[in-house]
């Protein structure tokens, strides 16, 4: 609801869907695109003839939840929790959700301070079993810290094992980090995980389809899977056994043209060999977080340096550009040491930091963070008035 | 010397050349190709002007070696030991070893029983590491003893660490492998392998380029790795640290069409580094014997079961024949039962068995051999005079 004073009709039809209709409903995401927010909203809640393409029995379900929807309520109460909603168009909108067509998120549910938008254009997906070894662990925290090193945003899906150790590894080392969970992202889910999700909501973002209060379903841990993947310029599977749901992550980061990368392991382990399936297919092998940059960095990675920063000074959000201008002139300062500058909380600090690095300001190198030359270029030319 | 009862001038010379010239001299190989053997063993002897692309250095060194050289007795001596002499264009000669051009061996010694050019036909080569993990032995022993058990012939460096599981997986299943040696064939190195060899000589073949009694050197190893490439159908690297050894083989390999193959490791592992980097080019991940298969035996794997034998079976060696007839008719046999039946020694029979196999009369599904479909039908109209 970024900007806006009163909740209008598109936003308050888009909370009542986002109770109604299922994550990921293509039915219903044309539905949408035919006949409009507002029309689709009147139909389910007047309950005339179905809308097409469902059964009586599935429209009769539909319009059983919609009776109990109360969506002024759910943003009231969300907004007092301090979750804010996206619909799609909005300014922290990530523009590259819309790259699933129908199955597009109705709208988004989101914990945390930092721009959902900037931090998805430089963000990689790290996903893979619950039941890992030490192995998987240790692989997928130490990934996530040097993606996090090198400015980039882990995305994951909070569940146990490897999702767990990328958040905790992107956390560790002062990163950023989007968990992306199947149910309300006020509950967090699994319950083991309260206490780092909670974390995660203050470093980095909490976000999901469902509602607050919503409760997660097996559908709706792999319908979530397709968020990851269009969220993130490429998924990293670290391990996965055969049939796990992480290649279903894989699989569509493949289709939406996205990179697809595993993280090699023992042929004699089960738990690697859903990943060596992927490696035999068309996904690219990877054992560092460097190799990961190389791939998902390729041109997009070097040309906001070269081009200078995308957005003009001008037009940063205020904390944004408090934390751009106490950066130092030449040398690094590690998050903590910008926050003071920038009379902030260092978890602040961080999220517009990784902002500031989407936009091609800065840039992160192990602990420091530091002007790029561009941005020198073009701090010097506003502070001089040319 | 297959088939000849005196050796010939041609025969004689490249025994000479074996002696004088290094495996693998590109410069040497496009003399014989240019004047032929006999002229390039008559300038040599006389010491007259070098021939065209050494110094008169490196000249000087060839004609020391040359004043030393006896071919005959060389001959004789490997004879006597039971050590034949393969010249290129004779039957026995692997054919596909003319893919190295003026790199291809001036001859080839070998020890073992078998038929080198039908072995090779359906041979994979497992290489890797000296100094393996157990993992790699693992695995290299599995992969081997699973090629074996599918009729493949397994094709080695016959060293410490992968090389050695991997010929040591073979025999152990009553298979067929070959150790392709950096020194004389007579002289077993590593010195710690000499049972080994020696074992692989009499269920196997041990073959190099390097006359009896000649000593490897770090050189004669590397150009040794390109006949292991060239012989196969293609490579499988199981443990690799980064510039090892067996990179040269895979990306000999490569470079000679052949298929190339990684097992993956830890991504933490030092000695699993080079195969992964194999494996983000255009290597081929492999987790076990059956995927191997697949991929080198694509379409040639069904070719002759479909056309039936290639050779009709009475132009089958004596020895192939009796081992023929002593397959029952519908039932799988052992090699053990196959070579009482054909009053012969298991290892012949082995040797036999992986011809046949090559030729597409005979199959081998784990321990059982059996005829295939083509070869009954091609037995009984050979029984019944049709």
């Amino acid at each position: 609801m970024s900007g806006r004073e009163e909740p209008d009709d598109e936003l308050l039809g888009r909370v009542f869907l986002s109770r109604v209709v299922e994550p990921g409903d293509e039915v219903a995401g044309r539905w949408v695109r035919e006949y409009g927010v507002g029309e689709v909203v009147r139909r389910l809640r007047e309950g005339a003839e179905p809308l097409p393409g469902v059964s009586y029995k599935r429209w009769d379900g539909l319009r059983a939840r919609a009776v109990r929807a109360e969506p002024g309520r759910d943003l009231a109460v969300a907004l007092e929790t301090g979750v804010r909603f996206l619909c799609p168009g909005d300014v922290e909108w990530p523009g590259q959700l819309d790259d699933l067509g129908d199955a597009r998120p109705v709208g988004l549910w989101v914990r945390g301070r930092a721009s959902l938008r900037m931090w998805a254009l430089r963000s990689v997906a790290v996903v893979g079993a619950r039941a890992c070894t030490e192995y998987g662990a240790h692989m997928a925290a130490t990934l996530a810290g040097g993606l996090a090193e090198r400015g980039w945003v882990v995305v994951s899906g909070g569940a146990y094992g490897v999702d767990g150790a990328a958040h905790r590894g992107a956390l560790g080392t002062g990163g950023a980090t989007v968990a992306v969970l199947a149910c309300g992202v006020d509950r967090p889910y699994p319950r083991g995980h309260t206490q780092l999700i909670n974390r995660i909501a203050e470093q980095g973002l909490v976000i999901g389809e469902l509602p607050p209060g919503d409760h997660p379903t097996p559908s709706r841990f792999i319908v979530r899977n397709r968020v990851i993947a269009a969220l993130t310029r490429g998924t990293v599977v670290v391990e996965a056994a055969l049939r796990s749901g992480s290649l279903v992550t894989a699989r569509a980061a493949q289709r939406l043209g996205r990179h697809t990368m595993g993280v090699p392991g023992p042929a004699t382990s089960g738990l690697s060999a859903g990943v060596h399936e992927l490696l035999r297919g068309d996904a690219v092998l990877v054992t560092d977080a460097a190799e990961v940059v190389e791939l998902v960095g390729d041109m997009g990675e070097l040309a906001p340096e070269r081009r200078g920063p995308v957005l003009p000074r001008d037009l940063l959000e205020p904390g944004a550009r408090r934390v751009l201008a106490a950066l130092p002139g030449r040398r690094e300062a590690r998050a903590e040491e910008v926050a003071r500058g920038a009379q902030t909380t260092e978890d602040d600090a961080i999220a517009r930091l990784y902002e500031l690095r989407s936009l091609g300001y800065v840039e992160r190198h192990g602990d420091g963070w530091k002007l790029t030359r561009q941005a020198m270029i073009s701090v010097r030319a506003g502070r001089s008035g040319c």
